[in-house]
């Protein structure tokens, strides 16, 4: 039984280890279009904000826009 | 011109956008492991400990052991 017990955990760790290493790979993917990007002449981080902004939902993105372009005004970033 | 460059940003943009999708999707997929070894009774907390222990060096591993017993110890955790 304890055995049993023992396949099991070492089965699902495995698993998840195995996931894990897919998971990396996509991330190295990534990496790899933005570098690609970064070659012909974009800039990384303004894509990876528009990355973010095309996740959010319109209103979501209109009403973060609109509080941003409020706390820049209140500190003078107009 | 501009339109070349424009699609080929849009491009680089929605290759990001789908290798971030499979990863979530793989996100999602880790978290169903973990749901399913709670259901049969692991820790998932103690789960995520050993998939971060079995990723290091040995040497490593036990390296960080000594020390985290040495800060144990100094702080009355022994």
């Amino acid at each position: 039984m304890a055995e049993t017990t023992d396949d099991r955990l070492r089965l699902l760790i495995e698993r998840v280890e195995r996931l894990e290493e897919e998971k990396k790979g996509i991330s190295d993917d990534i990496r790899d279009v933005y570098n690609e990007a970064k070659a012909v002449g974009y800039d990384v981080k303004i894509m990876r904000q528009i990355v973010r902004l095309r996740k959010m939902k319109p209103d979501d993105r209109k009403e973060m826009e609109m509080v941003l372009d409020t706390y820049k005004s209140a500190l003078g970033l107009g």
